[in-house]
């Protein structure tokens, strides 16, 4: 592939969680699989983006003739600054609008504490056709959760096979499901924190309490940890970025793209129509 | 303004639905108040694209801190290949997928038609800093239901009304309403069909019903220019864009949208809590 000329491993399998992982094992400035620098890998980025635009329309044009129904659904998770933004905007902003679905959950409202957690989710999983991306999603709801202990254990241990089994739902209605973390050291954290605070135009991007999130940082390592070893599953798997550099995450997110895209072997649906009948319809109107 | 180098008037006076307004006054093939040609239109698109994508930002910045609740309304209408879709992934597309709330309006499912026809239309008005686009819209209810008699004329008249009054709370609402009729002759139309069927990769963007609504054209011209006199309102502005050039509407929507978001006179919002307080609890952290 023209996008993966600097990638001298498959960064799927080396980004996959699997079986012993640990993520404290993994170094936030790493660049798994690509042996370029930051230009090499911005010029990788741009290369792929088109291959992304053109896959994504066969994905979408599928779902609107022929009656494919596949999706894709990307979770997005990270601690404050890793980057979830900028992959939305730099990777999937490659793609046409109309064939993403995004969601951003935020602390939830009274409406969804009233409910179960997964209400607000279902009502945003993609339909046939789309990629939908969700920035924070479910797994808050076992990671601040957990950490700051909004809800009692046991509902938290409820939770992970909750998610499994949400998940093996939309598996089964077609949609592959690719979950990532982005990994950043606490010190590139803190520069970006900085440079929020330095900037009269990054102010808005700031908050107070991103300062009391970063102080539990070690205890959200550990609700990860947890996370990756409760809803690591064959269908839903996990892949842990190392998120310092910016255009490494975001060159890797759009390679698993790319990826699940093309294991789809997507292509132009056929006519569900007589091409000929309708040209000569069109000539007489 | 950079983009608006080959503005020769200023398009937004010349494409306004005014008192005397005939659809049929239109050129389609026209380019009002652009001198330049295809090349020189692309490039303006790109140079306004940068733009478009800044002042987004802070608007949606002011949304997240400080409260600003201005938001924007881009309604899109138009007969089937005029090139919705083309402003939506050529203009909207500029911009941060996370500040655009794209709603597509198809035929109503059973659901939607047994409440009112503003049910659906309701559920999907941009919420604050947003740009919320219809990609067809509650206008629907009074084109193809009048002229496909999908409603009694009485029910239609009542819509018009309806359709003023949930606009009026929209802009009570600090909603910008800018829409659109994209006007592309039945050449143009005939051509962009062909293609349709010519080309494998756009076979399923074609409909055999799009033949069907393409011999109601006159009525449908009929039908639009009645919008135009029963919804022109001064906070809900009409505004025809000619579209036989693509290039063109492009850019006339881009600069129609500059245009709404340069009068807000928005800027970056001023932090909400002790920027320096906060540096000193960050080195600490």
């Amino acid at each position: 592939m023209k996008h993966a000329s600097h990638w001298t491993a498959d960064p799927i399998e080396l980004l996959r969680v699997g079986e012993q992982f640990r993520l404290s094992d993994i170094d936030p400035a790493s660049t798994p699989g690509f042996d370029g620098d930051k230009k090499a890998g911005e010029l990788a980025l741009a290369e792929g983006a088109d291959r992304l635009a053109d896959l994504q329309e066969q994905l979408f044009a599928g779902s609107r003739m022929g009656g494919d129904q596949r999706r894709i659904l990307l979770v997005l998770q990270a601690m404050d600054t890793a980057g979830k933004g900028g992959i939305v905007k730099h990777v999937m902003g490659s793609v046409d609008p109309q064939g993403v679905q995004l969601a951003a959950f935020k602390k939830p409202t009274e409406a969804e504490l009233s409910h179960d957690f997964l209400w607000r989710i279902h009502k945003e999983v993609p339909g046939p056709g789309m990629i939908g991306v969700f920035d924070r999603s479910h797994y808050e709801d076992v990671l601040i959760a957990r950490v700051r202990e909004l809800a009692p254990p046991a509902e938290i241990e409820r939770r992970y096979d909750a998610i499994n089994d949400f998940e093996r739902a939309q598996v089964a209605s077609n949609t592959t499901i690719v979950k990532v973390m982005l990994h950043i050291s606490g010190e590139e954290q803190r520069e970006r924190l900085q440079k929020r605070l330095e900037r009269a135009d990054k102010h808005w991007k700031f908050n107070p309490g991103d300062i009391d999130e970063r102080l539990l940082r070690p205890k959200y390592q550990e609700a990860y940890q947890r996370v990756f070893e409760r809803t690591t599953t064959p269908d839903a798997p996990w892949f842990v970025i190392p998120a310092d550099h910016k255009w490494y995450a975001r060159l890797a997110v759009q390679h698993l793209l790319l990826d699940v895209l093309e294991r789809m072997e997507l292509d132009w649906p056929k006519a569900d129509y007589d091409v000929e009948e309708q040209r000569k319809r069109l000539a007489k109107s």
